[in-house]
């Protein structure tokens, strides 16, 4: 298998990180997510805009252009011959010397990119069937802006669920639903989609970014305003959005079906829209 | 440089780490930081204690006994030949197939252990001259008493506090002192000592407890409440502590003296208990 190392397509047992390196020791680094469909990676400007602005928030220098990311990137699907799936690459501030909490001096620092590329194909069962999901108290940090390695939170918030025997969490902060454990959440109240504004308590999602497009398009009702939890037994739909899973629909709560436990007329509407931009 | 990489002691340069190692996509592990005295391991027993909690609570099946990874460290320690400093280990759940959130079951998973060694003095200057401190708001997660790898929010704090100026965060949540960016947070007020109960928002410090012991065995009064903010003006010593540092105090924050802006005389007397305890 071949994987991106810095600027080089190599095997990827030739890659070596230092036990040293600052994302295995202090989740310090950045990452993104994206799919590639038909050999094309989707909305690669949008990812790499929002890798830059996590690298600004945390203080890292990308090791690279837009441009020489993009290439490598082209290169390694070519040399994985890739057609449907993802690309996964995370950037680190790499080993810096004896170990310090101390962000070293922009000079000292030499970033470590990563990246695989992964078969996917668009999980239609799921996109159709629908998750289970449970309220799970939020307790991330309140960078949650910043697509951070630090993502221990994010998973033992879905071990929370998954050991209660449901399929995702729906996070709760406040009283205030924020995201789902690695996903935007939306909710449906009649004619109106609510999803939680950007800010510290949820990422910028691309894939939420383009739904928020995607709905205007279509003259649609949509308000970006957090939905407090005693709203909950009122949603009509509920479903989740990210880059991988594209739109899935959140069919059950707590054991208690939303709306009418299946997956519902504006999360289907959403979800062939959003399938059709993939084709464009 | 040699290295513990599971339960082989190997050259630094021949530890593989997948690029998918969940310790370096998720923060998805645990560590231990503590310091040799004379060729030995102080407090091996009360750091090897809470590895377990933190792997308990994060459900990481240690891939080592006690008495196997003390052995290992006293094979290290003789390779290295060190006599004044410290190791530091840290144990990831590995990497365990294509990226995925949720925690895989126990039978799939094969944890990672890597440690290094350094050589560290104790550090007299910093004892004695102390640091500056800033008061800087605790954005961390809710699980702060999991010694994990997933720690951006530390870093960021202690950043927080040097583009300020400042050498260390005082981190405050919801009006009351937490911790420092990575150490235990102590203040003195008249004759009683005060630090943060143990819990979710703090570290369950190894020198805090020793600390919490010598205090008591001397017959000094401590309370483990929480300071508020506002009592800071008030407060006649503040120290931090970690099994690095030990005990250094905290000469001013924000700008202004804390006491007499000097080394106070309830943290030297800690300080030399605690020095003494390591001679033991």
């Amino acid at each position: 298998m071949k994987v991106l190392w810095g600027n080089q397509i190599v095997d990827r047992e030739d890659v070596r990180i230092d036990i040293e390196d600052r994302g295995y020791q202090f989740g310090d680094g950045i990452y993104e997510a994206l799919r590639i469909y038909n050999g094309e990676p989707f909305m690669f400007d949008e990812h790499y805009a929002r890798l830059e602005r996590s690298a600004k928030k945390i203080k890292l220098i990308l090791p690279f252009t837009k441009l020489a990311l993009k290439a490598n990137l082209y290169q390694l699907i070519a040399a994985e011959q890739l057609t449907e799936g993802g690309a996964y690459l995370q950037v680190t501030r790499g080993m810096t010397g004896p170990r310090d909490h101390s962000i070293p001096k922009s000079t000292e620092t030499k970033a470590v990119l990563t990246a695989n590329l992964f078969e996917y194909d668009r999980p239609l069962a799921m996109q159709k069937t629908g998750l289970t999901g449970c309220v799970v108290p939020d307790q991330r940090w309140l960078h949650c802006d910043i697509k951070s390695l630090s993502l221990l939170g994010n998973v033992l918030s879905l071990n929370a669920a998954e050991e209660q025997g449901y399929q995702d969490a729906l996070l709760v902060r406040d009283g205030f639903f924020t995201e789902a454990s690695a996903s935007n959440l939306w909710f449906v109240f009649g004619d109106t989609f609510y999803t939680h504004p950007d800010g510290n308590l949820v990422l910028p999602g691309i894939t939420k970014l383009h739904l928020l497009d995607l709905i205007r398009m279509a003259g649609l009702k949509v308000s970006e305003t957090p939905v407090p939890v005693e709203k909950l037994q009122a949603a009509d739909e509920i479903f989740v959005s990210n880059s991988i899973w594209e739109v899935v629909p959140i069919v059950s709560v707590d054991g208690k079906p939303v709306g009418t436990g299946k997956l519902g007329p504006k999360t289907k509407l959403l979800q062939e829209k959003y399938i059709a931009s993939t084709k464009a």
